[in-house]
């Protein structure tokens, strides 16, 4: 057996998450392992180093994957190239040692939400980006990002009200630039919890929007409680950067 | 009846391009006047610039429509925007004089057909691109594209094989440009013959690939012999970015 690592793009738009679930209909995880299975012959199981959820995208996912096979790495991104569909690129394939688990080992990610600031409508890049008409100030809401750097418990930041492991997770930075009419905010983090990312997203828009204040994030972190922070933004904004590692 | 101007970008994917003809299922054109008629309360005819084919999209085509309406432009702009599907969007409406017409004052067009170099799919742009995975003569190209530069007979780069109107047009610059794996080739003329944009990218993927010599571009532009000049490639790398009208 080789252990694989692929380097993985997909647009999640008509994918029910990364996630292989039972009887998931059709998942990103579920359609690479079928065309691995094909190609190696035997049952696949790959672990991707984060769950994005349904119509969430990816520009460098990262997994591994143990397979028996004789091809060479480029051999095996070639087959993937060949039988995935369109929505779905293995953009890179490298054998590693057979340590390597793409999820223990991660140290953070880059998740990045994108925000289509314009009443006129993005034509191109309607399925990736969130629109959002209103004025929003930027100032604002890099004055919130600042408030929820750093160690928190980010409970309230958390769709899964059931988690019972711990919810202190470190938000290295949040970055909020404005690009013409889009608007990036960018996260990097040692790990994110359910719908944490479109969680903070949402509750920046409500404070660069002027619906609240920057103190009401301190309220939502220090409570825990999830109506104490804002919306869930929808899933089409949000992108899976990549994913680090220990060099 | 006031004079309206509209700027219109769209996704061509899933029409049968810009021109309503008869009982065309679903067409650009035929989509804005639906609801054009509906906020006028009249018949409306809609003018385009360019008649772009089957799948083809537009950054920033022209068009203009008489309307009996007291709406301003920005009121016409924001119906539009409101009932237009989210692949369709008009990125600017004003009031102009009676005598604009969108074709016939148009001096020139810009067009640009995209290429996709690269073996791995471009999973968030593959409906925008055409991808050609083999290695790709910049400079060979671009010796091509000179020879098509100027004031030529294109019947050769038409489709159309019964036209009986001058297919002379004048192609003012035609550039060869490469970003990252993306090679752009951008058009710069009078007029387009049908299919003329896409032939002439077909023909000089053929030259950058190396399975044709310049010389053959001049034959083919002095035979006006199609079968002399190359495939015409598909239509969703091709995008008509702009149209030109005197100050």
């Amino acid at each position: 057996m080789t252990n694989f690592r692929l380097t993985i793009s997909y647009d999640g738009s008509r994918y029910s998450g990364w996630q292989r679930l039972g009887h998931t209909p059709d998942t990103i995880q579920g359609r690479i392992e079928r065309v691995l299975a094909e190609m190696a012959g035997h049952a696949v199981e790959i672990h991707g180093a984060g769950r994005t959820d349904a119509g969430v995208h990816a520009l460098a996912q990262v997994a591994h994957v143990r397979l028996n096979t004789r091809l060479s790495p480029a051999e095996v991104q070639a087959y993937l190239t060949r039988y995935l569909p369109g929505d779905i690129a293995v953009t890179g394939c490298e054998a590693v040692g057979e340590r390597f688990h793409a999820r223990l080992n991660a140290r953070g990610k880059h998740y990045r939400y994108r925000i289509w600031n314009s009443p006129i409508p993005s034509v191109f890049e309607r399925k990736y980006l969130y629109q959002y008409p209103g004025a929003l100030d930027l100032e604002r809401m890099r004055q919130g990002a600042r408030l929820l750097c750093g160690t928190h418990d980010f409970r309230a930041f958390c769709s899964n009200r059931r988690i019972k492991k711990s919810t202190v997770r470190t938000l290295h930075s949040l970055t909020v630039e404005r690009l013409g009419d889009e608007i990036r905010l960018d996260f990097h983090g040692t790990g994110f919890l359910y719908n944490m990312a479109r969680i903070l997203a949402g509750t920046l828009v409500e404070l660069g929007a002027g619906s609240r204040s920057p103190e009401s994030l301190t309220a939502a972190l220090e409570s825990g409680d999830r109506a104490l922070a804002g919306v869930t933004l929808p899933p089409q904004g949000l992108f899976l950067v990549s994913v680090d590692y220990d060099a």
